[in-house]
């Protein structure tokens, strides 16, 4: 925790948009046990990844501030809003903690790697600082949060006391259920998205166009210890995730045949 | 291989967009030995990630067609273009390997997270594919591709006739330069970004505005088993990547603090 000030100070963002109703109930509940300092897209920014802006200029302006509470609307992208904030927001303060989110919507499994929510914490890992995001498995605007509220406060003083290994973080999803079993640390799931784009005809040159869906189909429904699991029987799942993707079980064996 | 052709099946695409040098030389180099679909974004998309589209209509036209190769111009991004050629373009045709590239700069280290080009193989590895991301540490719109030629060829066949296990790919990069010492087999180093928004003023406001900029500074100069190490010593550095990005090695700890 910072040394010079009583309460943890977080940098909090999300792919939503600072207007979503899950971000600004993370910061209602945060802001009586925290310091922080909201970075967050100027619109929703869902499905994002760890996209960048180095083809045009991002813009940011600031909302609202108030003693422990300021926040930015940034027209870049979640990983954006955090590098913009480490360069040139936080001058030289130090965040506890990154949190993304609370996401609208399951970045659970495979999901992870399109999430913007993720996109934020794996940002906030990259730049070394503890860091963790936070989704519901619901796409509603109107989302029921409530429910969450004190595995929120839990999970970030346990994050900030436990610390975590450099290019790490803890993705949180919790299920769409009014009361949770507990918490489960878990594996991510193996799934795969089938049936993605639908074809539609455009009415005025008959032209196809293409419209993303589709249906996340598990490949290991059997398996007890995944996220996918826990979500499925009303446990929040917690699954540390890292960003040193090296497949180390293949180095040996890459070595002998390349 | 396809039982059903005596050439291998390549799906590829890139994040330049299918006009870039990197992605016709490659295709160039394989459609001699390989039937080729190319679904490429119908222009750059560097930096996109694993980035997908579901807030507006994807569209997609044939750019050309003849035996054994196929190239389609997308307006999405790489990970929309494996998507939509899985959903709707390879009609049940299984490739043999996925192919992202040649990328006009460097995605070694971290730069894998926000590269489109590992998008491309993140997604076909996603989808259940042996998948590959060449990369020339060189950004030129003119970079010369050509020392890669027989590196491409020799990996393409390894590729398939090694496999990948499930939710892996090759990440691989060729330094700039006319002569490779060889190949390695290597980890993902450990870096950070810094500096990485500048600001300037807008004329006619005065308002600031940022461009992403910046350095990659390595967190591990002295690592000798490294992508950058490989790439600063002229070797052509393969990293194996893992797209289950379970931080296993924390599953224990977290369990007894949660």
């Amino acid at each position: 925790m910072n040394k010079r000030h009583s309460k943890p100070f977080l940098l909090i963002s999300n792919d939503d948009g600072y207007q979503a109703k899950g971000i600004n109930f993370l910061v209602e509940v945060l802001s009586p046990v925290a310091d922080i300092l909201v970075v967050a897209p100027d619109g929703p920014r869902s499905g994002n990844a760890c996209k960048i802006t180095f083809d045009e200029p991002v813009r940011c302006r600031c909302i609202s501030s108030r003693r422990g509470l300021t926040v930015y609307a940034c027209s870049g992208t979640p990983v954006d809003c955090i590098k913009l904030a480490v360069s040139r927001l936080l001058k030289g303060r130090v965040p506890d903690l990154v949190i993304g989110g609370i996401n609208h919507g399951d970045n659970a499994s495979i999901n992870a790697h399109y999430s913007g929510t993720m996109g934020v914490a794996t940002e906030g890992a990259l730049q070394g600082f503890p860091s963790i995001a936070f989704s519901l498995c619901d796409h509603s605007p109107e989302a029921d949060f409530e429910p969450l509220r004190p595995y929120i406060v839990d999970l970030m003083f346990k994050a900030i006391s436990i610390g975590m290994p450099p290019m790490t973080c803890l993705n949180v999803n919790f299920p769409k259920v009014s009361k949770f079993k507990g918490v489960k640390v878990c594996r991510m799931a193996h799934s795969r998205w089938t049936n993605e784009f639908c074809q539609r005809k455009d009415p005025r040159t008959g032209a196809p166009y293409y419209w993303l869906t589709g249906e996340c189909v598990s490949l290991e429904e059997d398996a007890q210890d995944t996220d996918q699991w826990a979500l499925a029987n009303d446990f929040v799942a917690v699954t540390p995730t890292t960003f040193d993707c090296t497949a180390y079980g293949l180095l040996e064996s890459f070595t002998k045949i390349l």
